[in-house]
């Protein structure tokens, strides 16, 4: 039957009846492979090997490079393509000795961080007066003469979502609060960590200095300490903090990206490119960010590979130097930007359960989402109106109107571990990682092996 | 009413129906106490004072002395009376450097406590291979040759339960393992920290060299770490690890119990003694080990003694020294031996809910217990067979034979935070922490008012 209709589509215009049968068959064959996928080990073995043979791999450190070997000596032995590292030279900052105390009125250490890129205090420390500021508003509005050689401290109030939507405002305090300190004239700042847990580990982050502003030291509290700042404020007395971050600048050094591909059957077809970060932030073993990315994309491609050629090349990408400012996506997309790239997907959000979809394909391409959607609304998946927008190393691709879908991830509890020591593998629930490779086994089967041509995104539609 | 028949009593041998009325005031009295209480904010503010204004508090330090200091205004200022501090010497060890990292195959930092009495390293630390043990009795079985010269390494399987039984034996990894690992001519030990949390933060303890022991570095690795390094050790290669810990003795050092009291109208009676421990360990601010015990136990107090005087003396002590050795107790225990205590109760298991009545009354005063369980019942409270133990600071008083009654608290997540620098105030539920007050309230109201002698108990039942 299935042999039939298939010299029928060779022989014929394609009539209703022939796209529909290998339709079926191709929905058949991706909900085999969907459900196969709900019993993967790869994905774990990726993630326990990366996190245990490496553990923290900075960007630009010699940890960093021990990940590109390992990776490229796992990517081999799973059987993909093209395996092969890609390098590029950036500015590397790491991570000095970490104490802070208060000194007055009531002694006691607290547990911080420096923030990625901070500036460094004399070994021993600097001494001043904290002054707070409940949010980064109220530091933007606050007079210098108010900051100017003290010790800022900013909280905020960052609650745990689904969606992790409120990173993107809270962490501003992160990513904008040094800066504006600066700017007064403080001698340093501490942030409430960006976070959603009551656990003495501070969150780190990159923060990038304004032009023109000096840096200053900027770290860090956990949020029980930050919650233990604020009631000491409270009482009304001037509470005098040491603060000791000796982090350094230690100039250029080698990062990169490791490439592995599924090679496809139609040179003309396009490419599909998905992945995540190799890299991870030095507190943790980085395993939510980002061991399960690139296991996961890794794992689903290697499914779609292991079952048979695909129609369009799969190029699985692990980027270097995402936490410290992207300079792996970058270097990417500058020595690639110009093949021909026809969709995008990024998994960088931890390893908990993809929940929903959100589509980012032009109008003529509908039934692709419809087709997805519908495999993957057996594992609990639903759609959304909400456009993809990829990750923070794919994201400029979608900008630029290529298609996407994003499977979007659980992060009841993502901003619970994010960029702190207990990012590790410990935490990660083996059951919802093998439905996140499930679903991306269903998504590339569909994408890969699309008979339709996958369209451009209106730059409009993709700015949105 | 209530006058006539007390005049009733006062005139005649008691009568049933006399003894009754009083019963039933008292009771009713109990449960006005009892239902207060659950609106209680002394304890929450006891609490908040002390870990917000001290902070840590190790045994033997200028922080405890604080604590002290802090204690005697807090308590006066409540309005008790004899508020007193009684000191003692004791030789104290203090905390220094801590580092381990894995040298070889897998290179990276591990988190790593030192144990209470732990021996030091060189400043720069020492390095060894790891050898591996699943259990204190494999590592006891051991040659010695397997052992000699390296970094001993223990892990166990304690998991959680409501009632923290445990503890007990798993903490044995932690209590003999170092003098076991010592030795056998290990060159150090680190144990998989004594908790069930998944955090990377480890748990510390006392343990005591065993007599003729040399003493070596004892260290715990958070349970995350402690599992790192099991995957490490399956793959069957050596692995070095580089272990730094740089504690000192520093020598006798003053510490101290305060005492607090509600005076009782008969002195003939007997005194009740109730209380908690002020020290902490270092590495949080104690909240729930044992600034809740403290605040639960003077709150209650408090509430008695506002309602009017009991028959007994109320008597609390807020011991110092609890963690390193219970030297405090001790100390009070000598001093005081021969007071006519009647009846002891400890709280030191966090500040969460009061679920079960562990009676350790003779059975002439089963009638106390039973007006205890009859007004702990709507508290969500109910009776053991189970018999009362106490703690580490009153025990030695019940296992001499002075009636006791254990209100057991719900300890489900209290070995996730224990001995770590995660118990701060954020953990604590202040619902759960007024229903330990009223639940002490009503005990309290009780057996201070009891108008039965309170016997002791024999000997054997007492050992039981």
């Amino acid at each position: 039957m299935k042999k039939l209709l298939l010299a029928a589509a060779a022989f014929s215009a394609l009539t209703s009846a022939a796209v529909q049968a290998p339709a079926q068959n191709a929905a058949s064959q991706a909900e085999k492979l969907r459900d196969a996928a709900l019993k993967d080990d790869v994905a774990w073995d990726i993630m326990e090997g990366l996190t245990t043979e490496i553990g923290p791999r900075l960007a630009g450190t010699e940890a960093e490079a021990r990940a590109r070997d390992w990776a490229v000596r796992k990517l081999k032995s799973l059987g993909f393509a093209n395996v092969h590292i890609e390098t590029y030279d950036m500015p590397v900052w790491v991570r000095g000795e970490e104490r802070a105390e208060i000194v007055s009125p009531f002694p006691q250490k607290l547990a911080v961080t420096a923030l990625g890129n901070s500036g460094a205090t004399p070994v021993e420390g600097i001494a001043a007066e904290v002054v707070g500021f409940d949010s980064l508003a109220d530091l933007e509005a606050a007079a210098d003469a108010r900051v100017r050689g003290k010790i800022v401290f900013v909280t905020h109030s960052m609650t745990r979502t689904q969606d992790g939507s409120q990173y993107g405002y809270y962490g501003a305090v992160r990513r904008t609060g040094p800066s504006v300190a600066s700017r007064k004239g403080a001698a340093a700042i501490v942030i409430r960590s960006i976070g959603t847990d009551k656990r003495r580990n501070p969150h780190t982050g990159v923060q990038m200095w304004a032009q023109g502003v000096t840096p200053i030291p900027a770290g860090a509290l956990s949020i029980p300490d930050a919650e233990q700042l604020q009631r000491m404020l409270k009482r009304g007395k001037p509470v005098t903090m040491r603060l000791a971050l000796t982090p350094r600048n230690i100039g250029m050094r080698q990062s990169g990206n490791v490439i592995a591909e599924v090679p496809g059957t139609d040179r003309n077809a396009g490419i599909v490119l998905i992945g995540g970060h190799l890299d991870s932030w030095d507190l943790g073993t980085g395993a939510f960010d980002n061991a399960a990315g690139v296991a996961i994309t890794a794992a689903a491609a290697k499914r779609i590979m292991d079952a048979g050629r695909p129609r369009r090349t799969i190029r699985v990408v692990w980027f270097g130097a995402e936490e410290v400012g992207g300079n792996g996506s970058k270097a990417y997309r500058a020595a690639h930007g110009n093949e021909s790239i026809v969709f995008v997907s990024e998994s960088d959000f931890g390893a908990d359960r993809v929940w929903r979809i959100e589509p980012g394909m032009a109008a003529a391409n509908a039934p692709i989402v419809d087709r997805v959607a519908a495999l993957l609304a057996p594992l609990g998946i639903s759609r959304t109106t909400l456009p993809a927008s990829a990750g923070a190393d794919l994201g400029d691709w979608v900008r630029a109107g290529v298609a996407a879908i994003d499977l979007q991830q659980d992060g009841t509890r993502y901003f619970d571990l994010h960029h702190t020591p207990d990012d590790t593998l410990d935490k990660v629930d083996p059951e919802q990682l093998r439905q996140n490779v499930a679903a991306w086994t269903a998504m590339l089967s569909v994408v890969a092996n699309a008979r339709e041509p996958i369209e451009r995104r209106p730059a409009a539609a993709a700015a949105q």
